[in-house]
């Protein structure tokens, strides 16, 4: 195992944390303007003015139309803090028939809009690049339905997944998808860029999981795919074509999710292994030996671990290893599952292939082990600028990133870390290289080769973050050229004006 | 509970066994022409010549470019003889290519194309309705890559899915789909219908397991999708469009799919119940205390069983009750799965929910249990002509459109049985009347009035069937005018001269 000097940097990166950042404002905290960091052009689209603002007034209210500087501030902004625009208004519709109003008016006097959840994505596609109209699904939180027996949830687009899961909770459910963003992000969201996390090993993904949507066309229309049903084979599955086009197709404005039962026994064990070899053998036994109760594998490697106890001083309950595992299982009798999970550990540790750990099953002592997981983003920030990759390589290559890189990289003064952790079960790694402050060199030496590197081993260069406005130009790296073409055909048979989330997700 | 004097009918029905079908041709054995019986007319495409026959003789080969009436004869009509088309032609490509190349010649040529895989569709969607080229999948049965450790399979189109099972079986791993056509169907006409099964209840929807597909649009274009990973977020997710348009939109040629771990215990449990109220009240519990080993919960009223019992002189383990279900688990721990199955079979038996039952792990009791659920179709033949509706239902109505015809059809001397079974589990049921002949009043006397129903309870028409060439004029009832206008807007994007499975899926 080669280490990267971890110890080192980190006491560099403990002075340096109150700097400047390059990629900030100094004066404001904020970052530059998208349009000034970036090469694009603003495409002509119409300038805000009263005679549209009225439209909005008179449609909304004045509450509901916000045009505040301040106000606007944090829409304009994602929330890593690497893009941003500069929209003068935000609108709040409550209903689908506002929203399909808004489209349409928007439509005919070609104003861009860009449609916004909880503003936490990763790829700069929930934050507008110009001066688009802001659509904020966040009044849009109504529960409709939740069914005890079908296990079906009905919501607007605007309801945030951690209120969603509070909800079923109450009814012996849960949400089929958890992401470390879930007390922010919108359901709505999640569903426009098929977000994927930490169940998604259990209980599949959102294009199985979505039973229905309402979306509305750029032009105002209204469709209506809200099924409810697990079964529906009445033509073409348009539902798909909103699920993961993150609004470049239309605004998804109502889902239908088939949520699952909430397990009666959870249990998370810790564990730490000398080797990725050793990961790799350890994934195989718990598939193996956890069969369906099997709910979660993540894995952390012991750099990354160093984010959360040394940036944001959490505790980790077992020393430091050169990688660490989360394994997660969700049963409906905790004695089977204790059985299960108990022989699996006591196999993988007399075996030699994981060399200390712990398992729980109470809530706050799962709770601190998830929070090494799911605080790692947060506590990248405190590095300085972090190049953040959100790919998908083949099993045995999962972590193969992170070796090439600290070689390709070695010895560059600016450097934190290199580092990887993520999905180990659905192959999905997030890799970074944190540096003290943002630098072009690293960049270029970074990409396009990360991209090359994930395309010739025929992986995803977005996993589950989607391209936004940062990865347009990278997508030739995950699909061909015939696919390119139909998706810009789709865009025009749904957009022909490109109202809706310009710059994004297409290749110019 | 209303019974429907079944064991009268069942003896008329031994009786009228042997009379000829009014919907056969009585001296070859085969339906009318579709043509015939169909208000339906040919569009303008070029009847074939020699100089289209020589294209496809230099391309394949003679063997492969079937002509022989005789031998066309199969390909020309489905496996309930409900339609037959007159193609004096089928094709037996093996390779993407040569699928690309058929295509691309016909398109350019404007000679209709009716991709077929193993032709066991239910409403017409896989046989020629004129004399469309059949482009037959048989010869595309390459198995590419099984990988024991990701659980994906890569395979060809034409791979019989029983096929792949067995193939699958030998790395430990299990298809996430299974149908009673397992013996004939193909995965790629599972793909492109969406098949559901026996399993969905535990495994999910092809959606959400099938990984990648590769097709070849109408005009011959290749489009690679195959991807093999569990997640990737680039771009729009257009394999989605091939799986279920039921091959309107492009020829699928491979599939990636995710495979499951083959369960080391399997149990099977065949209980009678009183009444449907009890099946609810069972199916609840079985979600609750089977949970993670619940694998297919199915349901078979009485007289749908006698069409097993009666026509086919199946053995029932268990004596005559009002309602049947069929439990199935499949865990990796038989010890715990034992003690959970027997734990919920001793609840429901304890309060009355359950009358009877019996519970197996030997693979040869097993199956004969399934043959009475697998084999319903097949019985139903020998009723005579069977008007069969395959829609889903909220679930407190599953079993409603049994009743409602009973009434409704209550005195009509033609009927044989009026019955429903199904997968309870996803809310879909099969929905039979089955008379001694076909007859145009009774006919009259179901639909449209069983859509309409199905639509107030905003069910859907066609649960895992499909729409084919038989129901296009009935889609209405489970989609909009919007989503149906973008479904053609779609069809004339991906086949503008309409050369692929015409006269079907789409309403005129």
């Amino acid at each position: 195992m080669m280490h990267f000097n971890t110890k080192m940097l980190i006491r560099s990166l403990q002075k340096a944390k109150n700097a400047q950042y390059v990629f900030r404002n100094a004066s404001s905290g904020l970052p530059d303007l998208t349009k000034d960091r970036y090469p694009v052009n603003r495409a002509d689209f119409a300038t805000l003015g009263d005679k549209h603002l009225q439209f909005f007034r008179d449609l909304l209210g004045p509450q509901r139309v916000i045009t505040d500087p301040a106000e606007c501030e944090g829409y304009n902004v994602d929330w890593i803090k690497a893009v941003r625009g500069y929209s003068t208004c935000v609108l709040k519709p409550k209903t689908t028939e506002e929203v399909s109003k808004i489209l349409s008016f928007c439509n005919d006097h070609t104003v861009a809009v860009c449609p916004q959840g909880g503003n936490t994505g990763l790829v700069g596609g929930s934050v507008p690049v110009f001066d688009e109209v802001v659509l904020c699904t966040s009044q849009m939180n109504t529960i409709y339905d939740i069914n005890d027996t079908s296990g079906v949830l009905i919501c607007q687009a605007g309801c945030v997944l951690e209120s969603l899961d509070e909800a079923l909770a109450e009814h012996g459910l849960m949400m089929p998808l958890d992401l470390g963003a879930k007390g922010s992000c919108h359901i709505g969201g999640n569903v426009s860029t098929n977000a994927g996390g930490l169940r998604l090993l259990r209980y599949g993904n959102l294009h199985g999981n979505v039973l229905g949507i309402e979306a509305v066309k750029p032009d105002g229309q209204i469709i209506d795919l809200l099924s409810t049903l697990k079964k529906d084979n009445t033509g073409f599955h348009l539902k798909h074509l909103f699920i993961g086009s993150e609004g470049s197709l239309g605004v998804v404005t109502k889902v239908a999710i088939h949520c699952v039962p909430k397990p009666k026994a959870v249990n998370l064990a810790f564990v730490g292994l000398p080797s990725f070899e050793n990961v790799l053998k350890v994934l195989k036994r718990a598939k193996r030996d956890l069969g369906e109760i099997l709910a979660s594998c993540e894995m952390i490697d012991e750099s990354t671990l160093e984010v959360c106890t040394g940036n944001l001083k959490l505790r980790s309950p077992i020393p430091e290893y050169p990688f660490y595992m989360l394994i997660e299982t969700h049963g409906s009798n905790n004695a089977h599952d204790e059985e299960k999970l108990n022989g699996f550990l006591g196999d993988v540790m007399d075996s030699g292939l994981v060399l200390d750990g712990t398992v729980t099953n109470e809530p706050s002592k799962m709770k601190n082990i998830w929070d090494l997981r799911e605080r790692i983003t947060e506590g990248f920030i405190l590095d300085g600028y972090v190049f953040k990759y959100d790919v998908s390589l083949p099993i045995e290559q999962f972590y193969s990133l992170v070796p090439v890189f600290r070689q390709r990289l070695s010895n560059h003064p600016d450097i934190v870390r290199i580092t990887g952790y993520g999905h180990l079960g659905d192959g999905n790694i997030h890799f970074q290289v944190s540096c003290k402050q943002f630098s072009r060199e690293i960049l270029e030496k970074i990409e396009p080769f990360v991209y090359e590197y994930t395309s010739r081993l025929k992986g995803s260069i977005s996993a589950e973050h989607g391209i936004g406005f940062r990865k347009p130009k990278y997508m030739k790296y995950s699909k061909s050229p015939e696919s390119i073409a139909i998706m810009k055909d789709l865009k025009k048979m749904f957009d022909p004006k490109g109202i809706l989330n310009p710059y994004k997700v297409l290749p110019p």
